[in-house]
């Protein structure tokens, strides 16, 4: 237990050797990030989850007693805990417990996480249960308030959404003590056109001194100065190094961000190669990172590693997963760095040139070591009924419910269809000619045209949009899911209704998740009952079922990596340009719904 | 009047240009300090006290109305308002208003002020006053609840002293909004045995998330670590590079102190000539600055002038008063970086190789332009009447009665003798003989040992220690002060004790300050009738005052510089040797009082 007067006074006793210490690292090489030294044959004491002494100890055997665990770090870098300055965990569709362990592997001992798709689909429940589970975790979750969730405003009709969490609920969830700040504040037109609401979130944020991240992409200008004024200090979504600097010299904080979707690490690495620039307000984040990558390629050790690759010096790019953001976020008291009365979050690596994480340390604790987890968590969180049961779909449509009637019976029309770009958030607004039979469009595979539908799965309204999309490249069978940016209604795309609808139900049957039909029967499946959203599983049976998905598409001749992620992006309408809800295909440029048959031929 | 709501959106609107600007710097150099570049042909828009807008900005017309003032910065760098990260304003005898005139006179925008000597005088109130008279200053002053008030536990018996600051007075304190955190911890030997009380106040600054400034010269090695793990962040006391080095390794920041007493900036400054070290927490503070000092050489223009003379960048100079404390004090989202959304403080130097001031902008409002004081203060701070009543003195002594009495009539004895260290705080004990003459000790000019006596000025005790002091070189008169540290009681040091009655009477009669009598006439004065530590009249009058003062000691053959300095240090019974209070001798390493006579000749 924590006290505010007793901890420190038990932690001066233990620096003074007067009770044993836990742990001690003996004889390391310690990444300093306050000088950036490297510190040989320092020794490291630790007790009670805090570093109470270091230096070349002669006296070392004062610390030690029966229970002491001594590591011998000759061999080894000592490192701060690194830490991840922005990510979403949903997108890798692991819950809190088994990000938080996969991530403790790769180095990460602090994680600023904003929950923004569990708040679209369980509002500020859905945040207050992710901070529970991640009670759980080793790790040192921080969470931040969805600032714009919905992403629409519902009363456009645009989409029949999730949840709301307004800016009575960002002040009430933003006194919790795990709760850092606000999260992204993506909506920067309401900024700039200086609306109340986004003014209160920021507001509350700022009255208890908690931070408040940015998303700017592109902003620059008067516009980006007017965000600024706001009181936003961060931005992750700076694409180019002019971008970037700007933003560093207006005083934020960047994070270069480097995920599975997004990235700019290259980009953004000649900020720190070409110009000759203090680094101190350039931290690093991954934003979205899915279950593959961090499996097959890790997380913030391969992205630190890979900062290095692109000629940054390998102190400042630890710099940047360390000090740097435990500074923006005003923690550095506590973690960041590798000293007296910092908590004892310590990754050891064999070189520095190429992190490989050999073990982990949190908070005196040696959580992972030489492959192996040895935490051992106090239990399971059990999420309350209401997160496995999100899935409010009354009836399960026919399949020639998915389909859009035609004014005639056969013939062809002219249809407004989206077209997938594949590796890309943006969509094109393509019109394409398209065969009628017996009253219904019908796709043409042929021309990569298939159908697509959302259905709402929120407010059991019944409610269908239909229409088609090109590019996804699916040449049998129908996949389904319920994660679909950012409300996650229900969206389903097929070569034909029988298997989406098998899909629909296999997805409902679950609570959530992905499902690929194909020939009317259920090939793969990936149940995210959390939310639907989120996987219950361990890590490693999601990157089973994953990539098993994947090979069952790969074998029907697709090649279209993580097709999930991109149908995921499908019904988010604030992203140009012909995007689909629940409500039918959205114009976003002038935000309004469109018919979707342009012209009769 | 700042709203959390309203001063954002109305900035927002400034930053579009939909409201005009107040102040406008055009086409200037700004000194950006998050990138550590020069940027060239930029301009700045202030708004309400705000930068709204920076760049080289094309639409610029729009910023302006009728009202708004613009400067050609062309010829000028445009350099954050430096911050002063630790100072104690009562040594330059001034008030809050002059200090603050003089300091943004000389750059100086913000400062950290630990009120300790007022605290000793008046407690709580003490602190109070000079919050509230700092409302009336341009000039941004961050309080500090003193933590070592008095400086030696009374129940010891060494010294009366004044008032107390306890825990409960501290965490009380600790919640004025003009207090930013706890100041320096003097007392490392109640932190190192872990006593409750010193962790009460400590406990107290953390809880609301306020600073804990450090004090630790010469602490190395484990009991460093143990001062650091009770949670305190910084240090002004480090003398040589590699004390410095060390602290800095462990998380610390690092005031480099450059002061009218304490001079380590050339010792220090090899930390980062020599090293190649990051200087991210490396600031610089006066902590004690004279009168003279502030109008002779300067301020922060002047130390860091000087440590650019030493061979620091000038950007990484100007760092260290600037981005770098504001980062300690988290205060870096409001002040120490040219920014859209920071307090408009700036100062204009023609150059930042040699920094001039040529003019200082403090809340948008430009307070001194080429040699003139532009602000018009709100009105003068009254301080209350009690402020003005701090000397309990009932009764003025008799001069003989600030004579040691020998238990002899005639002869010799020898004594315990207080040697004054010029420029040291130290003294020396040593043992002397001296004549009796009538039952009385006689001082012996000839071998400078003259009298010394303390009487206690709080309690109307009537109490007085009595001695002799060495290496005064106080040829003839005596000389009386209310400035002797911690307590401040009434200290006076003669070559006759009529002329020493004759000072300490003038001392009396203004209320406190510093008198010198000689042949029975008060031959120089400077009142300090607030708590008898600081001057109500304006800085020039105080500097004259002064500058008289030594010039009579002067014709009289003293070469003794600001002997008022170092007569007021000896009274201090916690810097060793030997020191006298108004209860006599003390023995400062045993901590007890001792007989004056040694033995009978």
């Amino acid at each position: 237990m924590f006290s505010l007067l007793e901890t420190p006074r038990n932690l001066v006793k233990a620096a003074l050797g007067k009770v044993k210490a836990d742990l001690i690292i003996k004889k390391t090489n310690v990444v300093n990030v306050v000088t950036t030294e490297i510190l040989g044959n320092w020794d490291i004491v630790i007790y009670d989850g805090y570093i109470v002494r270091m230096g070349r100890i002669n006296d070392l055997d004062k610390y030690v007693g029966n229970r002491t665990i001594i590591i011998n770090g000759e061999k080894y870098y000592c490192i701060p805990g690194f830490i991840e300055s922005h990510v979403h965990i949903e997108s890798s569709m692991l819950n809190v417990r088994e990000f938080g362990k996969l991530a403790a592997i790769h180095g990460v001992t602090s994680i600023i996480a904003d929950p923004h798709e569990m708040g679209n689909v369980l509002g500020i429940d859905g945040i207050k249960f992710f901070i529970e589970e991640s009670r759980y975790s080793p790790v040192r979750f921080y969470f931040e308030v969805p600032s714009c969730v919905p992403a629409v405003d519902p009363s456009l009709g645009l989409d029949s959404g999730g949840k709301i969490i307004d800016a009575g609920q960002v002040a009430m969830l933003m006194q919790d003590p795990g709760i850092i700040g606000l999260g992204e504040v993506m909506d920067f037109i309401s900024v700039l056109n200086a609306k109340t609401e986004v003014f209160v979130k920021i507001a509350s944020a700022k009255l208890l001194g908690k931070v408040i991240d940015g998303h700017a992409p592109m902003l620059s200008g008067e516009k980006l100065d007017a965000y600024l004024v706001a009181g936003i200090s961060s931005d992750h979504e700076s694409t180019r190094a002019e971008e970037a600097l700007e933003k560093l010299r207006k005083g934020m904080y960047i994070f270069m961000r480097e995920g599975s979707a997004w990235k700019d690490l290259e980009a953004l690495a000649v900020l720190i190669t070409r110009y000759s620039i203090d680094t101190r307000r350039i931290a690093i984040a991954a934003d979205d990172i899915s279950v593959e990558d961090l499996v097959e390629k890790g997380y913030l050790d391969y992205i630190v590693n890979k900062a290095i690759s692109l000629g940054i010096d390998p102190i400042k790019a630890i710099q940047m997963v360390t000090i740097n953001p435990a500074e923006h976020l005003r923690l550095d008291d506590r973690i960041g760095v590798i000293a007296p009365g910092r908590y004892a979050d310590i990754i050891l690596s064999p070189s520095i040139e190429r992190i490989s994480v050999k073990s982990t340390i949190i908070n005196g604790k040696i959580v992972y070591k030489d492959g192996e987890w040895l935490y051992k968590e106090p239990g399971i969180y059990n999420y309350p009924e209401k997160v496995r049961k999100t899935l409010n779909i009354k009836r399960i449509p026919e399949p020639y419910e998915l389909l859009l009637e035609a004014p005639i019976k056969h013939g062809s029309v002219v249809v407004n269809v989206i077209e997938a770009i594949p590796g890309s958030a943006l969509t094109r607004w393509v019109k394409e000619e398209l065969k009628v039979d017996k009253g219904y469009i019908k796709c043409d595979l042929d021309r990569d045209i298939i159908y697509i539908a959302v259905l709402d799965r929120h407010h059991g309204s019944g409610n269908i949009g239909r229409g088609f999309v090109k590019g996804l490249r699916l040449k049998k069978g129908a996949i389904a899911q319920t994660i679909a940016h950012d409300t996650h209604n229900l969206i389903v795309a097929g070569t034909n209704t029988n298997d989406m609808i098998k899909a629909v139900e296999a997805v409902v049957r679950a609570g959530g998740g992905i499902a690929l039909a194909i020939d009317n029967e259920v090939r793969a499946l990936i149940e995210l009952p959390i939310a639907g959203l989120v996987s219950d599983k361990d890590y490693m049976t999601v990157y089973d079922q994953l990539k098993y998905m994947e090979e069952v598409i790969k074998d029907y001749g697709v090649n279209f990596n993580n097709i999930h992620m991109t149908l995921g992006l499908i019904a988010l309408p604030v992203i140009p340009e012909l995007r689909i809800t629940d409500k039918g295909l959205v114009d976003v440029v002038n935000g309004r719904i469109i018919e979707p048959i342009v012209k009769i031929i």
